[in-house]
């Protein structure tokens, strides 16, 4: 374990890198890693405050990073991986990178044996993806690059994951980096890019298209009543899916 | 590569162990594993038939299995991944293992160096569960168990996937089995199990207790027009989640 | 009442017209109309055969309509005769007519004092529709036209209601035949639809431009459980509503 | 046209009384009640503001009234009009009346030839509600009622529509009330009332019993992209229908 997440009794997290012999928590304090890395599950006190503490989730580091507001959501994140049968070991090519929340998933998917490629042409963006990366502790199987991925270099990937606004233009170099049988995701809020994704990914051979959205309903489950929450249900984009061939029918 | 995916021209799914020098597929015939293994992403003629040949994707394992109606769909499974951080090396009870779809999906995700333990009491789903483990190339690191999920006997797992009709008799169970920081998923189709579910849960020291439903909605993406499938979108059921801890604020 | 509903033990309906003496039910028989009158919410024996004697709703007419694929759901109906506010006295004009479907539900909603103008190019669909608003027994304030929606000739009508296939075709003819004030409904399938539609209502002086989707859940309650149906929940189409003004901001 | 609605440029709505010859809007000033009548569909200059002039919608109805916030969305209060075929000259029974939105609505689809008898325990929800009736023009129409729904003294009613917190409780009354053929609508947040009110309904003389939940999704239509609304689709709750028999198989 690399890093922990510290939860205060407000329910704010806090990931902290477990590096050195000292941890430093960003208005709190200082103190041994070791007191934190033997206190999973339990809560300590740090000076004035206290802190559960736990290992951190995808879903804690999605929350916990840097970032902008073009996230995928852990629905999609989930659906992307799944979908694109990404696994331990597997070699990923993914970007845009942005602030690095799509490549920690990957890698942590993928794991040690797997390597994750992360394009991204924002070099302020790829500083703030390193330092996400590392803070998941996974920055060690992923190598970003400050690259167009229209050029992805690396061949016989087991899959390419695109969340660019126009991931079209990716789909040709996907193709070309994909191993036979190799899979594809793309990722867009719009139905014209939706549109216009499929007709590139059908210019070329790719078979297995599709292309869906998910809609998340979180459910209030009390013992006055059981219903779908009154809150927030809103759009986040389409998923489209497609595996390279050599031949079709 | 221990196993093959033959998709027909009409889009029928065969998968095919790749166990010995000889494969046979059923109403085929009979050739040489190697010739298969290098077509990967091609075209091959097997007598008077032809195939595309791929490495089988979850979604072909979860297809091309012998199972009852009662399996999960992708967008949970791949929910049930991500949100119980079932990553590689994992240690994961889940169960009622049924036809072992949830075990060969939790298998592909912990890896090798992971570990799957599943409970089912039917002696009859166990060994249909057995043949689906091999045939997707992940009985190695699977131990089917014919107990109750009520009585787990690991101890520091990582996490707790619970499919069966009463998932809160359980939950006591799961809350001894888990490591600190472990995660807790369950999967019910009607609101009152999931109220019985989370009032269990609520009994033990449990965090991030959250009830989510997933909509899918296939796209229909045609030249003509772009729009949600008017074909059918079930209910599939509810998952809910939660994190094991020690102490509590 | 000048018509009503014959529903058989298996939920079979039919829809019976009270216009003469006696009543002919096909495939049953024939017998007084009073008999039928006097008998609605109890059951009746024709012959050998037994019916529940209903008052028809607009689900029920909707039901027993000859009629092609293309029908607005209830849920849509609904919402068009809601948002475009079809109410009792109210002139609207709608099209293409198909089966009468729609024209038959808003003459429902306008009442005897209101009126119903029925545009459709297909003489075969017309006859089918007057046959059906007969059934219905709202053809007396409804006027079938074969002539195109795009050359409408009322003039301040309270609302038009578009469902053919190329929408923004007939945007500027209902503009021109609305009352300051009125409403537009149109109901599209696709996306690109909407898009041209939204576009069409946007080159004239329309206000409140809105377009939405319904997604109707069917609720399975039971005393084993309460859970949405799993059976079918495809899309069935777009809504967008416009109201014509003379000035804007 | 005995109210009128004024929309200034920010969206904001102000519906407007036309009863005496002067006509006086709250933080505007005070006008000739037939300049603004002659001007709907067109800018209007009010001192120094400026509106655009309309005839209110339900819609509009609904956003105007003085109300709390347990308020039926449009797409129940259509989906409940369309399914308890609320249609001009019925008599409808409905309850609890709360600020008077659901009576507003039932009142423009029932007509000056039908009638609304609402029923509502508190007090001063009533005197909104009457407030609510008169701005909307369909006080004439209206009895509220003092009285509680499980008490309904009218009979032979075409439509009881129930919005109170124990649905099931009112549901014997509501039979009474209705006539062979009258259809009952229930509104309710949580899957412990649907099954409640479902229960109760069995246990009288009803048919056609269903549940459903409509979902709403906005879209977004511009040039640079179609996608349905990032923004918030939260639950309302679940509407159940029968209707009343005197007879079953």
């Amino acid at each position: 374990m690399s890093s922990v997440l510290l939860l205060d009794s407000r329910g704010k997290k806090h990931l902290v890198a477990l590096d050195g012999d000292m941890v430093r928590v960003v208005g709190v304090g200082t103190f041994r890693a070791e007191k934190i890395r033997g206190a999973v599950g339990h809560r300590l006190s740090v000076g004035a405050r206290t802190f559960l503490i736990l290992d951190p989730s995808p879903r804690d580091l999605r929350e916990t990073m840097d970032r902008g507001p073009q996230v995928l959501a852990p629905k999609d994140l989930a659906s992307v991986l799944f979908e694109a049968d990404v696994h331990p070991g597997a070699r990923v090519v993914e970007g845009g990178a942005g602030s690095g929340s799509l490549a920690v998933a990957v890698a942590r998917a993928v794991g040690p044996t797997g390597r994750v490629y992360s394009y991204e042409l924002r070099e302020e963006a790829l500083a703030i993806a390193q330092l996400n990366l590392e803070r998941a502790g996974v920055a060690s199987h992923v190598e970003l690059r400050n690259a167009d991925l229209c050029g992805i270099r690396e061949r016989d990937v087991d899959a390419v994951l695109i969340d660019i606004p126009n991931p079209w233009a990716a789909v040709p170099a996907a193709w070309e980096a994909l191993r036979p049988g190799g899979h594809l995701a793309t990722f867009s809020p719009n139905m014209e890019q939706v549109k216009e994704t499929v007709a590139a990914i059908r210019r070329k051979l790719f078979i297995d298209v599709r292309t869906l959205e998910l809609i998340e309903r979180e459910m209030e489950v009390r013992d006055v009543g059981v219903r779908p929450s009154f809150a927030a249900l809103g759009h986040t984009g389409y998923l489209t899916f497609a595996r390279k061939v050599l031949d079709t029918f």
